[in-house]
C-alpha cells in the first residue's frame, strides 16, 4: 500500500489566508444597511465585528492576507490536519475512484471551526475587546469559540439553538469546561427571544434565531463586546482557507490533484474553505476542477432556494445580503445535522453558484448516515452528521466512477468528528432515524 | 515558540515491538494452572488465546518481535502519534519544566488501545478464527476490538462492565456501530454472570466480572472463538511497545530525553507501551529515567496491594499470576475512570516495580479531574479520566520543578480523550463529583 496520510512541516503550515474576493469577476453584490439601503461600511460592520474582520470582509483587492502569528502559534496546536487517502472506503466501495479527504475532525475541538475561532478571538483581544458572543447550531462553532475565547483571555457567552442544547447536551458541557456561559436560544434573556417566543412559544430554534440574540447583545453592550459568527461571511470562508491551501500541498505530496471537491454546505465556511484554494486555479482557467456544495434534502438553499437579498437571522437584524436563500422565517426540520440548518448560502458562495464556478447537491438524512456508518467501519472515524453529507455525496459520485470505470481524484472535508452526535446514530441503530 | 508536535513518517513507524521479558533479570513468576499448580504452556494458553499471542506471551528470549505487515498497514491510519509540547500547560503551570505527551487519543476508536486489538484480531484471522470475545470497562478496549474485529471480518462479542455500560452508553453505540455484540456483565448470560447475580444481585460490574464471562464464552466454544484482553498481559504490552518506541524517535527529534516517564495504570498497557523501550536503556545502564505508574486512590493495587499470586478474574477462571493485587474479590469504588478499576497489575510490571525499576503513585479523582480541566483549557483536548491520572501527577511533578526551579523534561502518555466521558464532566462542573 502507498501512503495514507500526508503532513506538513509546522514551518510550512500556510502564513497567509486567500481572499477569493480580489479574484471574483463578479464581485458579490453589496451588504445592504436594511434601513438605508445603502451598502454597508468597514464603520458600520465594526459596530458588531472585530475591526480586522470588519475590514476584511469587505476587502475586494487583497489576493493574500497575513495569518497573524499569534494565530500561526495556535493552528500548531493541530494543524497540518491531515490528508487522508480513504484506501478502507475506496475498498468498501470496491471504486476504481481516489477518494482523498482532509481530517479537521483532529481539531481540538474536533471540527474545521477552530481554524477560525481562533482568527476572530485574536482580533478582538488585539483590538481591546473582552467579551465575545456568538450563536452556535450543532454545537461546534461555540465550542471552538469557547476555547479560542479562553487561550486569549476573553469570555465568552454562546446562544445554543435550542434543539441542539437539548440533543447534544455534552456540547454544553464542553464549553462549560473552556469556561463559556451557554444559553439556548430563543430565550427570555434578549428583546429578540422574547420576540420569537411570543409568537411561537415552542420555537425550538435555529441559527437565525440565535444569531439575533447575540447580535442584540453585541448591539447593546457595543464597546465592552463584539460579535462573532462561524461561517457565511467572506472573513470566515478568508480564515478556513488554510484547510484548502494545506490539502493543495499535500496532494502534491501524493502527487494527484482533485477532480472533484466536494464538501458539506450550512453557511459555507468548511466548503469556502476547502473549495476556494483550488477554485482559484479554475478561475486562473489552468483547471477545470467540479465543486460540490452538500445541503440536506430538507434546508436546500442553494438546490431549491431563491437569489435575491435577505436577512441573515430570523429577526431582521443584519444587514441585507444577496444570496440564495428560503427565506429568513424558514424553520429547517430538526435534522441531526445542526450545522447545516441555517436558511441562507453567504454572498460570496451564492455568487459564485449563481456564476456556474459550482455546483451543489441535496441528500436525505437517511442517506447520510448510511455513508456515516459505511466510512466509521471503513476509515474508523465517526464522522459529523454534517460531514455525512459530505461522504453521501462522495459515495455517489464514487459509484458513478465504478459505473463508468473512470479513476478521477475526489477530495472531501471532514469538518468534524461525530462523538458528539453518538445519539443520532442510536437513533440510527434502533431505526428509528428517517 | 518552537516546534509543538512532532510526527514520524509512515516508513518510520516502528516494524518490531520490544519484548522487555527478553531483557529483565528477575523474569516475572511464571502463571500457574489453579487446579495442577504448574506453569502453565503455550498450549494451554492457546486454548483460550490466539496461539501467536500465548506464545508471545511466554517468550523471554527474543527482544524484538516483528509487526505483522497487515498490522503495521493498519497501524498507519494513525500512527505515528503525535508527540506534543505541552506550552499551554507548561504556561499555565508557570513551570521550567519541558512537558511533552503521547497523543494516542488520536487513534480512529480514541485510545492506545488499538495498537493490540488489531495485533490480535490480525492473529486471530490468521489462525481460522471467526469469532472473538473480550471484557471491556470504559469501553475503549471494547470499542478497539470492536473496530479491529470489523476491518478483519471477525464477529465480536463484548462483555462491558455495567457500570460503563450505564455510565457511558455512547460507548456501547460506537461497538455497535462498528458491528459489535455489547453485554453489559454481570449478565445472565454465562454460569460465572449467574453465579455473581446470585450473590449480589446489585453487583455493578468489574474488570473481574467481565473476563469471567468472556473467558467462558471462549471455553465453551474454543474452536471457533478467541479470547482476547486490553491489559495485564505480556503479549498487551508488547503490542503497546509501539508508542514508546515512537516517542523515543520524537524525543530525539525535540532534541531532549525525558527524566520522568508518567502513566495511569490500571492493568499496565498503556503505562509499559511508553516505559518499557526508554526503560530498557534503564536496564542497560544507559540512562536513571524514573518511572512512575499512577493509580487511582481508590484503586490501589501498586502503592497498596500485596504482592502474591492471585486470579485474574472475580470467577477465578484465569491462571493464577503473580502480582501486585488488592484480591480477585476486591469491589473498586465506582469511579469514572472505569479502565483503572482493575485490581491487580500484570506479572511483568509487578516483578518490575518489586525490583525496584519503576514507581507507583496514587492520585484521588477529584485532583485527576482538576488536572484534566486544566489540561483541556490549556492544550485543548479534554482527556479521559483515566488519562487525567497521569495528567495530575504530571502537575505535580511539575510544580516539584517550579519549587526546586529545575527544568526536568517530563514525558506522560494521553491514552485518550474524555469526549464518551461528557457525563463525568458535567458531574464535576455542578461540583457533585468527589
Amino acid at each position: 500500500m502507498s501512503q495514507k496520510r500526508y503532513f506538513l512541516q509546522e514551518d510550512q503550515i500556510p502564513s497567509q489566508w486567500y481572499n477569493i474576493q480580489a479574484d471574483m469577476k463578479t464581485k458579490p453584490a453589496p451588504m445592504l444597511d436594511p434601513s438605508t439601503k445603502e451598502p454597508v461600511s468597514v464603520e458600520s460592520l465594526s459596530t458588531i465585528f472585530s475591526e480586522a474582520c470588519s475590514r476584511q470582509e469587505l476587502d475586494f483587492s487583497n489576493r493574500w492576507i497575513d495569518i497573524p502569528d499569534e494565530v500561526r502559534e495556535k493552528y500548531k496546536y493541530y494543524r497540518s490536519t491531515p490528508l487522508v487517502r480513504a484506501y478502507g472506503l475506496e475498498k468498501a466501495l470496491d471504486t476504481p475512484a481516489h477518494i482523498y479527504f482532509k481530517n479537521e475532525s483532529v481539531s481540538p475541538v474536533g471540527s474545521h471551526k477552530l481554524n477560525s475561532a481562533l482568527a476572530q478571538a485574536w482580533y478582538c483581544k488585539q483590538e481591546g475587546v473582552a467579551n465575545v458572543t456568538t450563536e452556535t447550531g450543532a454545537g461546534q462553532w461555540g465550542t471552538a469559540l469557547s476555547y479560542a475565547a479562553s487561550l486569549f483571555g476573553l469570555n465568552a457567552a454562546v446562544y445554543q439553538v435550542k434543539i441542539s442544547y437539548e440533543q447534544k447536551p455534552y456540547r454544553r458541557s464542553m464549553m462549560q469546561i473552556f469556561g463559556a456561559q451557554v444559553t439556548p436560544s430563543p430565550s427570555m434573556s434578549t428583546r429578540a427571544g422574547k420576540d420569537i417566543l411570543t409568537v411561537d412559544p415552542n420555537h425550538q430554534g435555529s441559527l437565525g434565531t440565535a444569531i439575533s440574540e447575540a447580535v442584540e447583545l453585541a448591539r447593546t453592550t457595543p464597546e465592552k463586546c463584539k460579535y462573532t459568527l462561524g461561517s457565511t461571511m467572506s472573513h470566515v470562508s478568508l480564515h478556513q482557507t488554510v484547510i484548502g491551501l494545506e490539502a493543495e500541498m499535500q496532494m502534491e505530496m501524493a502527487g494527484e490533484y482533485p477532480d472533484e471537491v466536494i464538501a458539506c454546505f450550512g453557511g459555507g465556511s468548511n466548503f469556502s474553505g476547502l473549495a476556494f484554494p483550488f477554485m482559484r486555479h479554475n478561475i486562473e482557467g489552468r483547471t477545470n476542477t467540479r465543486f460540490i456544495a452538500v445541503e440536506p434534502e430538507s434546508c436546500p438553499k442553494m438546490t431549491k432556494g431563491k437569489f435575491e437579498y435577505d436577512f441573515g437571522d430570523e429577526a431582521g437584524y443584519t444587514p441585507l445580503i444577496k444570496m440564495y436563500t428560503l427565506g429568513h422565517k424558514f424553520k429547517p426540520a430538526n435534522i441531526h445535522a445542526g450545522g447545516l440548518r441555517y436558511h441562507g448560502a453567504g454572498a460570496v458562495v451564492s455568487q459564485l453558484y449563481h456564476d456556474g464556478l459550482m455546483e451543489a447537491m441535496d441528500i436525505p438524512q437517511l442517506e447520510s448516515f448510511d455513508a456515516g456508518i459505511l466510512f466509521a467501519k471503513a476509515e474508523g472515524i465517526v464522522p459529523a452528521p454534517e460531514s455525512c453529507h459530505a461522504i453521501a455525496a462522495t459515495v455517489r459520485e464514487a459509484l458513478k466512477c465504478k459505473e463508468a470505470g473512470e479513476s478521477k481524484v475526489l477530495l472531501f472535508n471532514l469538518t468534524g468528528h461525530g462523538l458528539m452526535d453518538m445519539s443520532a446514530y442510536d437513533q440510527y441503530l434502533r431505526g428509528n432515524l428517517y
